[in-house]
């Protein structure tokens, strides 16, 4: 398991992030559309040769296997292909992790129709998705090195509503290659979900040059 | 929080999965590409735009909100839109979960580049969300009202890499309205994240018609 180290500069980065968001954001408004479509079956049958010729277009040139992570020159840590905040995976909603000024990580985020459970209401490993990875960020401290979790507990409070969200996390004590963190997930009314999780520094994080 | 009681009939519903299946997984397909594609600039715009037109073909009649939980007039779930099972959901990937002879939970599935958290191998959050759904799946014994997470407690043996995995989840106990369930996800080699939950029957659950 490697990171990798590029030789991308921060203005390739800053460029390839200007084109690459939007056509993410593009591709994840489909995602939510797919779910939601009601149109007949001509019209998805034509849409999914469409989208396979897209497809066939960007494979052209691609990358083996996952995007990995990737460190730039000036340290920047690059997880575009990350579920939860990659700019690159439909997938992720996605996250824009802040730090407050006691070192909290919170992030103000929308969960919609793709990330459903019970009728209406957000899938509980949805919440638990995003707890494992932003409990993760704030273990991590900032580090473009990030913790494995050791373990992670969800007590879910209540159903968490599909809509506008926030999460927040903190490190609540620090035991050697061990770190314990806590946070929630938050509707308007307060926490639906709390978390606390145990993440370990493996050694080989340390020995990356 | 309502289920949807529907008036289709099997036939139109596996008319509805002939061609909504195929649709889904070619959107899928595209998620894994625009995490993985090379091309250039000017090629992800002209992307972009296409895709941006081929979603506005689907939103030109769609559903208000999420998909819900529907089930058919023969008392067949239809959770299509569920991030973990749902036929219609691209981040799905998707499980297809059985049952064996004693009761248990079982699915075989394959986790690509859309779902990596550090390089090669699975995000935990990802395996805590397949993990959340299979305990869940298991504890409801085959009902079509799913329970409710209570608390979810998932603990990583070593990290899982990207590939084919498999997962299973039983009732340990049930104890009025908690069921205790317990699973794993597991790579060749033997498991790598378990996990045991506790699932909660609401009081509405038992009131839909």
């Amino acid at each position: 398991m490697r990171f990798i180290n590029e030789t991308t500069s921060d203005e390739e980065y800053d460029r390839q992030r200007a084109y690459f968001g939007p056509f993410t954001d593009a591709v994840r408004d489909l995602l939510d559309a797919t779910i939601r479509t009601e149109v007949d079956e001509q019209t998805i049958r034509t849409a999914q040769a469409t989208i396979e010729a897209v497809t066939a277009t960007l494979r052209s040139r691609q990358i083996d296997g996952a995007y990995g992570v990737r460190v730039t020159e000036a340290g920047r840590s690059r997880s575009w292909g990350n579920p939860v905040v990659g700019l690159r995976n439909p997938i992720a909603p996605p996250l824009i992790i802040t730090r407050d000024a006691d070192d909290r990580c919170v992030a103000e985020f929308e969960l919609g129709a793709a990330y459903e459970g019970p009728p209406g209401h957000v899938h509980g490993g949805m919440s638990a998705l995003v707890l494992d990875h932003i409990l993760g960020e704030a273990a991590s401290g900032g580090m473009t090195k990030p913790n494995f979790t050791g373990t992670i507990s969800c007590r879910y409070v209540r159903a968490t509503p599909l809509g506008p969200l926030r999460a927040e996390a903190y490190i609540d004590r620090v035991d050697g290659v061990k770190t314990f963190a806590r946070g929630f997930i938050a509707d308007a009314e307060g926490p639906t979900v709390e978390a606390e999780g145990v993440f370990i520094t493996p050694a080989w994080a340390r020995e990356v040059s």
